[in-house]
């Protein structure tokens, strides 16, 4: 295994990223990104604000001239280095970002009669178009199959899957009606690669197909046809050509062909491993393992834990996903997220923009840095943009309360930065709550790279230590991991994971003081989340606007 | 009655205003304003924040100017206009602003030993510096005399004129032991000008003595003197030497001495009338009577209404103050306010400066008049300086809910200004649950004059057509209608009301639709202020974002 090394493939929002590594050591060789070249930062938009989609064309020239440029810069940094040495790929994707082919498995949009059709390009993730068919799937699944929504937290996603193909068939049907198959980017690339696209030949991964297509193998795969006759007779056609069996990322999807090899300059026959989704590879490359919850911090945020599968799995109310093998081979992978993080305070940056908002999140964090925990007597909600976990209710908004006539725009930063600090608290808790131990966490992500604040202060919160992941691609890592695991470097995911992936060596570790402060604020924040969170909790609120002022008094010094 | 004119002064926060009117149809002959000589902008402060001050001496000084200046551009600008027309002075001050005086009724501060002691000048209304004594002065009335604060809201104020004495008696002993009594400035201006102020000898206003001093003719007086000992024995001893009576505005003070005749160019003998609360004169120079409500809209907000003396009058929880006589002469009057009205906004545009806040005011306040009533799906409390009415609570906060990733500097402009809307809209639901009909509203004030925008949504909210005071000094005109009746121009208060105050031609109507949304918000604030601010209401509140974010849609369109 010596010399051997792997690429991981990262398809994210706005381009695409290769990273090769040392298969022995995890070491980042070389890195190259590149921008989709459609659309605005390689984004396709239109009129309506909730249409997203990608040119399926971009992913495969930018995917052939980022693994270019890593061969060409680990050739000229990395004496000796040769592109034999490349064992395998691994393959990481937004999701659910579907789309639809033809017959070979050939991306719709690329055929010269949809090359310009939104509707037969890749919907990506964050494409809101199918709310209608999302709010109707969930209907469906709660009168006929309820089990459906209890793997996915509770509620079918606009971003999912069957919602935009149904959306597809109901607003462009004859794209639909060209499609013989609708595929997952994660799946789409490791097929075009080894040529197995063509529906019925090619094999899809679980992640995906387990968090965003209620595929489960104990119900036959995905929905059954009477279930999809329901929302429209040609998705129960569908079903049929959608593949049977869905796979872990250890296993591989095919050997890479001739035509890519050439393309891209690697040896033809290496493995591609069978693909994921973004997030889960990226706790796969931050070394997620019992106990370990890895978490994205991004625009939103993004909460992994994984439970050994010859335990059994507890089914938690409210957290997004748990499906088997979808994060580490053999276990069980749950998934659970806040719809906002970044954006909460992206929004008071750039929407509300206090004293002009020149020096942007540094001088506002800086700020909010100084204040004490509990000093400005303000609680806030974390529900900007809805509650994805626990509550799995989009129909939330924000909440701020303990304004005064003297609060300042950093004690209101601080408390929305606590705000989400609470949220992930509410998610380790009911993780905790059916079982599923939280013992430390490694962060991740564009945030945990950029505030140190915002890891104290979840230390804080959390009670619990926070080290950050060493690598800053750990979605494109974890692909690598995937690679060398599915290419036989390794004997599973665990132990490519603990030769290639690890922590940086700063720890946060909570703080006492302001921990026990926390807990108190806490409290508080769990009554103003069940009273308006739900229909049952104790909403007696008289008393959290007095005991806000109490602790300010005693955080201030004042009491 | 042909060519008699009258002069009311106002001894505002800042300054003192002489209006010299036309005793017959109120009209203003001349008016002159100038700021108290010492502090800043004529307030004393120290580095304790809570401290406000004034110099006794910079009233007289300022008194004699206005009152000079007058009656010089009278005459300049009123053919014919004659000093010895003057038939009368009235008096208008913030309350409680009490001084300490000697034997002969000189203020402390006036005399060469305390001319520099803080403590022996006038305790400014917004003196905070005494709310230990007045949370012990609570204290002890909710335990031994329920009834005094029946009548006063259910707490007794720091700001009030017994707090601040024994805050003196506590830090300043040798100012309180030097004093033989202490005097509100509302009794003590009228006190001077008619060398009525040697203790003993004064005549007191209802007005501040009931509103502000639990002064009640029912119980004899001031707090008994039993009460007062609990407090210190010295508080009791003051008692004797306080006043045993206490007048309405329709009578006079006493006549004007040669010696201030001759410093102000009037003709001596005049009568001065009793002095009054500066709030309760701008009633009543905005037209006061029954059904119709009084608003002054400015940093804070008072709400006055009066019920015949005939009548019985409610004891209403949550009203600030309700006494015999203090604002018209033979009529319950009754007060209440909101803690904070212009503060709020202020607060938004100076605190948080959204986008820079360059614009200030008036390009935010566009922005909002824009909006459709409910299209933000924001909601607020107006309780960022705690709740004045109805719930009597100081230790209560802002809250903001129904913020999105989105949401506006605008929009939430909008709903702090429609919380203040609110909040006016639970004070008249609180009278009227009394049986204290509100049939309209006058409103007066730096708001009224300068935002259409906020008495449009008044109207709206409240349901009711509201009109502005056509004199913008309503205090000074009060005064001078005092002045008016307590020198026999007319038969009565309400009477020279009649000739002498009037409300400008523009009506603000509710318009129709959107009071119907603003009942739906108003259910949800109700909710909120409840859950918050009762320990008894009904509390459940999961249904609050998602109504707001229902009648967001249908505001916007979207539904």
């Amino acid at each position: 295994m010596q010399q051997a090394s792997v690429i991981g493939l990262d398809f994210g929002t706005n381009s695409v990223r290769a990273l090769l590594v040392d298969a022995a050591g995890g070491g980042e060789l070389a890195t190259a990104v590149e921008v989709y070249a459609h659309g605005k930062e390689g984004v396709i938009l239109s009129d309506d604000p909730n249409l997203a989609r990608q040119h399926p064309a971009d992913y495969l020239t930018g995917m052939t001239s980022v693994i270019r440029a890593v061969l060409e810069a680990a050739a000229k940094e990395h004496r000796g280095f040769d592109a034999a040495q490349v064992a395998g790929i691994g393959v990481a994707a937004t999701a659910s970002t579907p789309l639809p082919v033809d017959r070979q498995g050939k991306a719709l949009a690329m055929t010269r009669r949809f090359e310009r059709n939104p509707a037969a390009m890749a919907w990506l993730w964050k494409d809101h178009t199918a709310i209608a068919e999302a709010d109707k799937i969930t209907a469906l699944a709660e009168k006929h199959r309820p089990h459906y929504l209890a793997a996915c937290g509770g509620a079918y996603s606009s971003e999912w899957f069957f919602s935009k193909i149904l959306h597809c068939l109901n607003t462009s049907p004859e794209v639909f009606d060209a499609a013989v198959s609708w595929v997952e980017l994660s799946d789409w690339i490791p097929a075009v690669l080894t040529g197995t696209a063509a529906p019925g030949k090619m094999r899809a991964g679980i992640c995906a197909a387990g968090h965003k297509a209620m595929f489960n193998a104990e119900w036959g795969g995905y929905p059954d046809a009477d279930f999809l006759r329901r929302l429209d007779p040609k998705m129960a056609a569908l079903r049929g050509r959608l593949p049977a069996e869905a796979h872990d990322i250890s296993e591989s999807a095919g050997r890479l062909t001739e035509e890519w090899a050439a393309r891209t300059g690697l040896t033809p026959g290496i493995p591609v491993a069978i693909g994921g989704v973004d997030g889960h590879l990226g706790s796969v490359g931050a070394g997620i393992r019992p106990g370990v919850l890895v978490k994205t911090l991004g625009t939103s945020g993004c909460d992994m834990l994984v439970i050994p599968g010859d335990q059994p799995c507890p089914s938690i109310p409210g957290i997004c996903g748990i499906v088997k093998g979808s994060i580490l081979p053999g276990y069980h992978g749950l998934e659970a997220g806040q719809s906002a993080v970044g954006d909460i305070l992206n929004w008071f940056v750039n929407y509300i923009r206090p004293h002009g908002a020149e020096g942007g999140h540094a001088s506002l964090e800086a700020e909010a840095a100084q204040l004490r925990p509990g000093a400005s007597g303000l609680l806030a909600l974390d529900w900007n943009n809805g509650n994805r976990c626990v509550l799995a209710d989009p129909r939330l908004s924000g909440l701020l309360v303990g304004q005064s006539l003297y609060t300042t725009p950093a004690e209101i930063y601080r408390a929305l930065a606590e705000a989400i600090a609470f949220g992930a608290l509410t998610i380790i808790r009911r993780f905790e709550d059916y079982g599923a131990k939280v013992r430390s966490v490694v962060a991740s992500g564009g945030i945990s790279e950029k505030s140190p604040f915002m890891l104290q202060l979840l230390a804080d919160v959390l009670g619990r230590s926070l080290r950050l992941s060493r690598c800053a691609q750990t979605s494109a890592l974890g692909a690598a991991v995937a690679a060398a695991t599915a290419s036989g470097l390794y004997r599973d995911v665990p132990a490519a994971q603990r030769a290639m992936t690890g922590v940086k060596p700063q720890v946060f570790r909570p703080d006492r003081r302001a921990q026990s402060v926390y807990r108190q604020l806490y409290a508080l924040y769990a009554q103003l989340h069940d009273a308006f969170g739900t229909r049952d909790g104790d909403t007696s609120l008289h008393d959290v606007m007095k005991k806000l002022l109490e602790l300010r008094a005693r955080q201030r010094g004042e009491a």
